[in-house]
């Protein structure tokens, strides 16, 4: 048992919260790890109401939480209120300005969970009302920026503490074993947000090729790019780009985004179809660093038990 | 105490060792960090023989080791021998290909410490007899590459458990304080090599004003770009880009690298004369994401023996 403030805080067995991600986490994926002892969240992605309300019935009867891309969700807010109706364990927002949201979740009284890629955005977040900032790194897979998980959780650790220090504090970014998970606890995180190495899970929403592709890869096999939001056609802000699977594509596109953009509509169908046929050498595999880490897919709760016994042991065993 | 593989290996009272950084890593930093307890390393850097020289008389009866820049020490490989003339405690190589250099440094018996920005590369420098890897993540001051200390590590210690278990590994790359130290610790490192932390230390040769910039910037303050490499005329391998604060100099260049190139010897001129005369909105300071964790210039021996006393304790406190 590895027991810290958010254990307590929210009444978990493990300090692991599971990634929103966009089309991979399923009601069913956040209802296995809620039920394993950490916390599941729906991946609310780009907004689909009538797909976010069946991954909720799927969740069944385990209390689960739901994610959002901010500036997604700004377009069409009425998403909040559908989803704040259903008693969420949390909201979770990355990826744009969370201050219009802040109220409404907590007036609902449910925790606010603010994912941020920079100090400056952690001190936003604090200002905002966060119940949880997440300090995400660039070594994460799917979206993110710049900074390194391993300088940016310290120093926003050094920023609770400052000003607001009842507020908890996640890593997120290159967790994917026990290692990570006893690393994160060092640098001064209350517990983690892992992406990658459950979306390398039974109950994840992916392509076997995906699967696959990322059992295969190592770490130096990624890359973060903008060619997959070109293609796909989404308003993503500059400042956020992905992380996915090195591959034909990114070869292909990641030095020519004019090119790119000229070509989109062809290029657009092209990427689309070959992510419906899961042919990993046009769409690319979502999926960050932790991929060294990915050995095969097993159940969830596996995945999570497995975690933080090996963070236990290897914090007991260098404290010997 | 803190006792890994490298303090037993190397004879070392602390598991850190001192980055090779090229110009501020002299004889004195070197010497002082010998001195507390770690493995102090004169920056060899681009291979200025006479520089190289007096920075080791400046060390004095201080075991001290050395470090190259690799595809630069290639040009004038004689370096090495003068080098090893010395019964250095250790020869650094990073940014290159060990390969030419590993016999001679092996039959001086001389600990070889190869740094590497991939797995890939530590496949190499295990194959090539380093002794230790030094894993280095993007988050790092100066040089490096795209790889996160957080994944690189641990990535690397399975590659090194598989193939060659006595070799050692240390992570480099947003390690300033204890937190990083035991991060590292808990990833798989048996130690750390702390670059910029030193960089603001009083033994180390950096501008005032450089040190001072350091002191006021926050991790969100740093970019890796390649234009003080192409103001500098220096022929950096494509792959490496180095880690510094952004300044006037970045905005103006950083997306414009072929109009930096095509006005190189106005550009040149002027960063160089920034450099000497610390105009640090021009001549850029070469500082990593630990940035946020530099409030001051102490002595090498002091940030050397409050990170390992910090390391200590939160391993301590986090394992009752």
């Amino acid at each position: 048992m590895i027991e810290t403030r958010l254990t307590e805080r929210f009444g978990l067995r493990h300090p692991v919260i599971q990634a929103p991600m966009a089309f991979a986490a399923g009601g069913e994926l956040a209802a296995a790890v809620t039920r394993a002892g950490g916390l599941g969240l729906i991946g609310g992605g780009y907004g689909d109401a009538d797909w976010i309300g069946a991954q909720f019935e799927a969740a069944g009867n385990q209390k689960v939480g739901c994610g959002f891309i901010t500036w997604s969700l700004a377009r069409q807010p009425g998403l909040l209120d559908q989803v704040l109706a259903r008693a969420p364990a949390a909201v979770f927002l990355s990826f744009g300005d969370p201050a219009p949201f802040a109220r409404p979740v907590k007036d609902a009284g449910v925790p606010l969970i603010c994912q941020v890629q920079t100090r400056r955005d952690a001190a936003h977040a604090i200002d905002v009302g966060a119940d949880v900032i997440v300090a995400q790194g660039a070594e994460a897979g799917g979206h993110g920026e710049a900074r390194a998980t391993m300088t940016l959780v310290p120093e926003v650790a050094d920023l609770i503490a400052a000003r607001a220090p009842e507020v908890l504090l996640c890593a997120a970014g290159g967790i994917g074993d026990g290692r990570g998970l006893a690393a994160s606890l060092m640098l001064g995180a209350d517990g983690v947000l892992v992406g990658s190495r459950f979306w390398a899970s039974e109950e994840a929403l992916v392509h076997p090729n995906m699967l696959e592709a990322a059992v295969a890869a190592t770490g130096d096999d990624t890359i973060r790019s903008s060619v997959m939001d070109i293609a796909r056609g989404l308003d993503w802000p500059a400042r956020y780009t992905a992380r996915v699977l090195k591959n034909d594509f990114t070869d292909t596109w990641h030095h020519r985004l004019d090119d790119l953009r000229a070509n989109a509509a062809r290029e657009s169908a092209r990427w689309s179809a070959a992510w419906k046929a899961g042919d990993v050498s046009v769409a690319n595999t979502f999926v960050g660093e932790v991929a060294a880490f990915i050995d095969g897919i097993e159940p969830a709760a596996e995945i999570l038990e497995r975690m933080v016994a090996e963070a236990e042991m290897r914090m007991r065993a260098l404290t010997r």
